[in-house]
């Protein structure tokens, strides 16, 4: 049967809240932490103890406010190791090394050749970028607690080719056997959409709706779907693919060989052939794809506005509308958000005529309003993600939680 | 906090997983509803002798087969009461008198004025739906269990309206209202598609299935959602609605105001649209919605072949293909169902080549067949859907389960 909890997750998940708990507030006491996680004060007693136990809390001074005795307050320990999260995107490899409490202590960046590099290329700059990271920051490996690796295509790993990155997929199977050579840490693999809805989730607004859609808008297009505060992940691991879903019946060719997909109309290339469509000399026609979305986002802000730089917008904002009007039809969620770094340098330029779309396509007299928001979890949400990842399968080895873990290698 | 269950929920979960063996079996013994279900013998027992206390189930004779003594045989005791089951559709509302085995006793059909009915009118209809239904099955009101009813746009039932059933939802808070005050039985109130949904999470693919989608294709498009085992309701209760979702931006106009809806292409009306874009002078140009869709089914196995038929058909399944696989890259779901009466009507004339376009679309490479098929659950799913839940009502209200219950008035 499927889908069943037995009393074991329902305990290791009440400690997920309490850690989740101490890490949003950064110290709290056990009665503070009874009423954010609903649990009683007993429970959290119990559980704070054995988290003590591991060395994952610490006392941090006490609180004598009120007329009672003053009462220990408790934070998360960062100095009970280091956790590596890991973004591979498609031009780079980016490792972030956070303590245990979830912040970043430093990350470097390896450049990824774009030309098609072999699965052994791609294991290569995963092994520098780790190796660089620990090096810096001047960890030892043993103090490491993990590592969590968002790889794109993770879907197809066992497939021969992958629609959504698809000079990708052919050689993850490779770069996982390699990896679980190489590494050398408690490995956990993802793909980059769950890692953006994980950061979401115990950074962002996940931490209080009990579902949420957070698209994410870059060159590529994905959405991460949180319900009942779990992450979506479908039957062959690749829920949220929107990007690919049709926005224009036989429209735009999109880069996974289909023709009409979202992410041809609102991914950063897509923007911009909206602007080429519009006014092909323009200046920023031929601008880099992120040096595009900058200039954009500036030139909106200039007094005066460039009457293309508008349309653009415009287009943009009905496109994306229309499209998360089809995600939120089908997931009804309690919020929606944007995120990414197209999402973060147009913010409210974008979100506010995308809103307005919206709330045109919502149902006649809805009185509902569409809680559209980009999220506050930035610098690198995959790697954040992953890092979350790999804190709860460390959680997992050590006795904690029996949270079902996304492929540990 | 959300999404949490006590160890008392999961008990509950067991007794239906207990039932619902059961109802599917038909007759089944201790020992192999252990095996259905995954629990152990020992729960088992224990569950069947509450049921037994509340007069669920009962002895079904003793199985003599193997070498060991005789097992008694179980079966869900159907004289145990009467459930109701009722469809408000556009234009009727369909009563359907079921045993407590959710075997079909009898029904009715009250036919529903098509021009804006009030909400009295909808009451009234509902009303007399129930006591014909009754009184033509002969049953006394104390012995019914409980009445689900499914009425469109509830999602709206505190808004002024409503896009999917335009004329509908501005009635149902006062449809409600009354149904409450004149009825006199234990209801429970739901939108169709999760109605459907239910059905077939009992009834059909659904028992087997962790995770599938169900598109139902009439007049109307959506599709139910099930993840899990449960069915995704959504924040504002109005999830799967899929049928109002862009197929083609800015395309044919929907009878929800908007544009392009996957209705619009796949709705009953909608595939009659696109036999008169090819061919306004065919015989079926102008037939009535169920005529015209039998009258395709019927062109279609003739011999020698319409070309105009052979093109709507291909064309409705290019729609519904590119439709349903955006609905399938963003739930990712185990298998994908097709119900509804121009699916029963059409099968695999339509089934085939939607399967087709959905495979070109699939992820390059993807070995994954895609599991497509229509439903089993025939006659009124919503209906059979609607039985189930009045039953789950009734079993909570006896104190044999704790699920949260749609709209329980």
């Amino acid at each position: 049967m499927v889908g069943k909890r037995s009393s074991r997750d329902i305990r290791s998940e009440s400690r997920l809240d309490v850690l989740h708990g101490l890490l949003s507030a950064g110290t709290s006491t056990r009665n503070e932490l009874a009423q954010t996680t609903g649990l009683s004060v007993a429970t959290v007693a119990t559980i704070v103890q054995e988290l003590r136990g591991e060395g994952l809390v610490v006392d941090a001074g006490s609180s004598a406010l009120g007329a009672g005795r003053p009462t220990t307050m408790l934070r998360v320990n960062g100095e009970r190791g280091r956790i590596l999260g890991i973004d591979v995107a498609e031009t780079y490899v980016r490792a972030i090394v956070f303590d245990a409490s979830l912040e970043e202590v430093g990350s470097v960046e390896v450049p990824m050749d774009e030309s098609l590099p072999s699965a052994s290329s791609v294991t290569e700059s995963i092994v520098r970028a780790v190796d660089t990271a620990l090096r810096e920051t001047a960890i030892d490996r043993e103090r490491v607690l993990g590592a969590g690796i968002a790889l794109p295509g993770l879907v197809s790993a066992e497939e021969s080719a992958d629609a959504v990155a698809p000079r990708w997929a052919a050689r993850n199977v490779e770069v996982l056997r390699q990896l679980r050579q190489r590494i050398g840490l408690p490995l956990v693999v993802e793909n980059p959409l769950k890692a953006i809805a994980t950061a979401e989730l115990w950074f962002g607004r996940g931490r209080t709706a009990s579902s949420m859609v957070i698209a994410n808008l870059g060159t590529g297009v994905g959405a991460g779907i949180v319900l009942e505060g779990k992450i979506l992940r479908g039957a062959t691991h690749s829920a949220g693919e929107w990007g690919h879903a049709v926005l224009v019946l036989d429209g735009r060719a999109c880069r996974c060989g289909r023709r009409g997909c979202v992410e041809a109309y609102v991914g950063a290339p897509g923007i911009q052939l909206t602007l080429r469509e519009i006014a092909p000399e323009h200046e920023l026609a031929d601008a880099a794809q992120r040096d595009f979305i900058e200039g954009l986002a500036s030139a909106h802000r200039k007094s005066g506005g460039d009457p293309v730089i508008e349309e653009v917008l415009s287009r943009t904002a009905h496109y994306l509308g229309v499209a998360l009007g089809d995600l939120a039809a089908i997931i009804d969620p309690e919020v929606l958000m944007l995120t990414g770094w197209t999402a973060w340098a147009l913010g409210d330029d974008l979100v506010e005529p995308t809103k307005q779309e919206l709330q045109r396509r919502a149902p006649v007299g809805a009185t509902t309003p569409i809680d559209l928001g980009v999220s506050t979890v930035r610098g690198s949400s995959v790697a954040i993600g992953m890092a979350t990842l790999a804190f709860e399968r460390f959680l997992g080895d050590v006795g904690l939680s029996t949270t079902r873990l996304p492929l540990a290698l």
